[in-house]
């Protein structure tokens, strides 16, 4: 038997065989990649001698050959202490996951790499996925490496770097006149109809399983303890369930102790539909039409995973917190200026989050608190437009300079 | 004593005492960094457990106390090996040194990691650089990380990404009007006029040690072996001496047993200085007073360690190729279809002279090649311009897809 047994819905828990699936024939719901967790051996000395990347959690990843993974070292990056930043913000200790250094500068290489590897495994001659960006970038380089096919979908407002750091890699990019989730439906019809493996929907319980390995590397890198907070960026709202599910197999195979962790979902203002549910004690999403934020990656008016995010938050005792453009920004600049990290907007929502939560006494300072920055600020630098200063511009001669240069 | 003994100046060999200092008193030639090498107790085994950056060489790095360097973590990037594109060159053993994958995305952030180290060292309470755009924001990361005041100095033309990728950390931006050789002849003024640390001018023989890493990297990678060829890029031509000099440590130290590698510099046709002296059988420079390529990155038109470089390359049995847009931008895009990796121009540059040296047979098939990737696409997109196809925009019906996609 291989390390995958099945396929389990989240919500009433039936199996499946570990195929090509992603809902659940009884009830409609997710499907989670399940394993035979009693036959995983992985022990900290276990890891110690094993490749810097996400590849290093092999025995908790859905792919079955080691020789036909498709790896660009997406993962296990810098789990960076903050003091200058925490003493800013009034907390005592601070960690950034840092994974603008990942292959393509997000950490949708993380997802791609696996769901890539799995659609080698399935037999699939082209990959595809709907994108608010960075996804399509972590694709299409993970598609060339396997040398499959790649077609991304994107809604028409897209970043431009974004769009020369899809095409470059040789994908056909398909902008769709429309919101994220009128792409998303798209795509789903898409993939029935030409047979291509849709990363996000079709391969969507593999492919998630590439995003727990955020909190496989967080736990290791504190030494193999759970941080007492998590605040994560909420899009569809896979990430943070993986997060957790990632947590809880820790604490299965018997690498961590437990797992008392709180995690936090944020969102921007533009765009906070399930931030609103939990604010408004609902168990359901009310879906946005029209989002409106400068934090693009995080725009899903219609978050696939909405409903599993609400139970994790409050399962595991964490807010919700929705922030504006200004504070967004702000906090972009704020963390660059203290810490020499460049984020999107995505990381500006998380650390204004953050902030509010710990004006409001909401997070303690001696809380030890991670902060998930999921993207690279020069994806998006046009979100910056007109809040850094303007270069000066000087004739080549030293007088020039005195009026800029601090004596 | 420290680890470091003193600066030694390339030509005379007079050596100075290591204080901030970066030109031979008695002839004007370069100063290097020299060690008290007999002292220095490194072995693959005393590697294994360090940290997975640069400052795992610290024994081998110019600054004093491990605990006041400046780390983000730049450094010990993947050695790919790209078998799909060296079957495409008509090689059969090709390594990618990967520095894009860097905090600020380019190898500079090597050096700068060592300089901002060693101006915190030197009590200094402001860094500055001249730049063609990486160092810019390499510097900039470092120096906020640092919390030193940061001037960047930069030539009127540099790429959009590469200004916001620096003023986000807040560096303070002096554009010049004129070339990088102008920009780099005003902030040597600077630098006493202000008391600034220039990195890459008064501190530049500690500076250039954060270069060396690649060497160490590579033949760590290499399993303690140096390759057959390396192929790097020439600006100042500083790293192809860093190369150098960090083999030759290696061997000195007795990690490698030799130090048989040829070394090969590559430029842009538009700003060929030191591949036409090469080619000319010249000794000096003769400098290229507009340089016009688009690869900004190396557009250097009086190259500071020209002579050097050519020294070494003779004395390294490699060759010199330049190379034009056209064959750049056409590398680039080979790069990022084959091996899922988005270089900017100058890696176009690197590729282009390969794939040349290749089909004159200057290199044959069964070397061991390692191409240097120096930066990100991401920081100059707008090389590619009207070189990609452009997005397919569709309205979100099914019935659309049927011209695009293939059955």
């Amino acid at each position: 038997m291989g390390k995958v047994t099945a396929l389990r819905c989240r919500d009433c828990t039936t199996e499946f065989p570990p195929t090509v699936k992603f809902v659940c024939d009884q009830c409609f719901g997710a499907l989670d990649t399940v394993y035979n967790y009693d036959e995983i051996r992985l022990t900290p000395s276990s890891l110690n001698g094993r490749e810097k990347s996400l590849w290093r959690y092999f025995d908790l990843l859905p792919v079955k050959d080691p020789d036909r993974i498709v790896n660009l070292s997406a993962g296990f990056n810098p789990l960076r202490r903050c003091d200058t930043l925490a003493k800013e913000l009034g907390l005592k200790h601070l960690y950034v996951k840092d994974d603008t250094i990942n292959p393509t500068y997000s950490f949708k290489d993380r997802p791609s790499s696996v769901a890539v590897s799995k659609a080698l495994e399935f037999g699939f001659k082209a990959v595809g996925c709907a994108s608010t960006g960075n996804l399509a970038a972590a694709l299409a380089a993970h598609a060339a490496k396997a040398g499959l096919d790649c077609y991304v979908f994107i809604p028409s407002d897209i970043e431009a770097n974004k769009i020369v750091q899809t095409a470059v890699f040789g994908a056909k990019i398909v902008r769709v006149n429309g919101t994220y989730d009128d792409v998303n439906r798209l795509v789903t019809q898409a993939a029935d109809e030409y047979g291509i493996g849709i990363v996000n929907v079709t391969l969507r319980p593999y492919y998630v399983e590439g995003s727990k390995t955020v909190a496989f590397e967080v736990a290791e890198q504190l030494g193999w303890e759970v941080p007492d907070h998590v605040i994560v960026p909420l899009a569809s709202g896979a990430l943070l369930c993986a997060i957790c599910k990632g947590f809880e197999e820790l604490e299965r195979v018997g690498l961590i102790d437990g797992t008392d962790v709180k995690v936090t979902g944020v969102q921007p203002q533009g765009c906070s539909p399930i931030v609103d549910a939990f604010k408004q004690g609902r168990d359901g999403i009310s879906p946005v039409e029209y989002p409106d934020t400068v934090a693009k990656s995080l725009a899903i008016g219609d978050p696939s995973d909405g409903i599993y995010t609400l139970r994790n938050i409050r399962k595991y005792r964490g807010f919700a917190e929705a922030v504006s453009n200004r504070e967004i920004i702000d906090s972009v600049r704020l963390l660059a200026e203290t810490e020499g990290i460049f984020s999107e907007p995505t990381g500006g929502v998380v650390l204004g989050a953050l902030k509010r939560l710990v004006e409001a006494g909401r997070i303690s300072s001696d809380e030890r608190v991670v902060c998930l920055i999921t993207g690279s600020g020069l994806k998006a630098p046009e979100a910056l437009t007109g809040s850094l200063p303007e270069p000066i511009t000087v004739e080549p001669r030293l007088q020039t300079l005195a009026p800029i240069m601090k004596r």
